[in-house]
């Protein structure tokens, strides 16, 4: 049962309200910590977004998100680059440690292109994420996304990643979501954290039946999840960051935000 | 573009068909193979299903399906196995070389537990499956079903099953829905073969977007999967079966059957 001492929320999980709006509620709800989506982001500014962060006491724990490195002609590879070039600036702007990375997926270019295409978009990106001092964080997506939206799919692949560029300017951002049903997941965390890798931890839970593919994730305890098992293997691997919940729920930004926010800090003490 | 001497199709792939009907249109449209579902058994019982069977000369590829072996109470784990001897003994009457395993899932338990049932069960059901002649497929699902349907959900950890139980009668059924998108797919299909266990190939497609976790599954050419790639990675490996058409589908199940049919055929002509 934690306490609220390493909470983060995504500003995603409050998707209905502005990032000021986000933040008051943080800041009412005691949650010390903060990951802020880009489009959330946009109508401020890094500028003026990172001065509202500053003053607010949040700890800001990532940005969200970068990646989206696949595609067929190099000049949308290169237009990929360059807007994760600017994921790094706001990241620094704003004081997040972190840019999260949805490394993106090609329907019809095979896996095993888009693959090394993600291993040499983030290459391709470590000297200016090291020069920002912000780290890329791999996130891999649950298989059911490969299609469109990740290739990297498993804790394995982002550790090959990982080994293959060598940089302590790459990580992993494990969330429970994508990796929970996978029989490496205990191995892997140990491995990540043995490499110096794991950054990132992200929690919410799997309902059954889940009613859509992608904005039906369930509040932690509200599924099959076992987020404690999880948590504690990240931990004795070495983890110590924050807890970060990230939740795309249709039914739960349909209803209010404040209830909602409560109901998480509440689930987050039990579940988590 | 293979011609149809190997092309099966799953009764479910008609599901608003019965046996009667799903047997008389394959005959008409050439199609040499049918897996058989238990539902669609049900109605005519397995003596005069298999005397159908028998005289549409159609080749019976599998019984679908047993299975579903984890449980919170031993009564129920032991009625799943009762209930996989009388699917045993079902395919045996039909004349199907193989009962196909979709292994279980129970939410809330951990899957490290599930897993060891389901190994359990498969181990109890060896010699009833010896006894009559007929194999254990075990169908690694995706991993979007380790919450309800499956624990077991790469190539490999079916695999290790294989290995651990040691059996003629134990094999595996690879359903590129559900493993196209593994990063060791190619190198676990080469193992399967190597190792004797490679029994069944089904196809059909994944599609962008995939609008429903169960019953929207796609037609071959109507998604990304490279299914020639995954076919031709099974034969390098030693599969000389049937390709077996399954295909859930809510919106192909609401048209026209014989056209859905005559579509399957093209498709599968061009696409598999």
């Amino acid at each position: 049962m934690p306490d609220l001492s390493r909470c983060s929320i995504h500003t995603m999980t409050m998707k209905p309200w502005s990032l000021a709006q986000t933040i008051a509620g943080l800041q009412r709800a005691g949650v010390p910590g903060i990951t802020v989506w880009r489009q959330h982001l946009q109508p401020y500014g890094a500028e003026v977004a990172g001065r509202m962060l500053r003053a607010s006491g949040l700890t800001v724990t990532a940005l969200c998100r970068g990646g989206f490195f696949p595609a067929k002609e190099q000049v949308a590879r290169d237009a990929a680059l360059a807007d994760n070039r600017r994921a790094i600036d706001e990241a620094a702007i704003i004081g997040a440690p972190m840019v999260v990375l949805v490394c993106g997926a090609v329907p019809g270019m095979p896996l095993t292109e888009a693959r090394q295409q993600i291993t040499d978009g983030i290459a391709a990106l470590e000297p200016h994420a090291r020069a920002n001092r912000v780290k890329l964080a791999i996130e891999p997506l649950h298989p059911m996304y490969a299609g469109d939206r990740s290739a990297v799919n498993t804790l394995a692949q982002a550790r090959t990643i990982c080994e293959t560029i060598n940089s302590p300017w790459i990580g992993i951002a494990a969330d429970v979501y994508h990796i929970w049903w996978d029989p490496e997941v205990e191995a892997e965390l140990a491995r990540a954290g043995a490499g110096g890798w794991l950054c990132g931890f992200h929690v919410c839970d799997w309902r059954v039946e889940t009613r859509d593919l992608l904005n039906d994730r369930g509040l932690m305890g509200d599924g099959c999840i076992d987020i404690p098992r999880l948590r504690g293997a990240a931990e004795r691997a070495g983890f110590t960051g924050f807890n970060e919940v990230e939740i795309f729920s249709t039914s739960r930004w349909a209803g209010d935000q404040d209830v909602w926010l409560d109901t998480i800090v509440e689930a987050y003490h039990r579940h988590t």
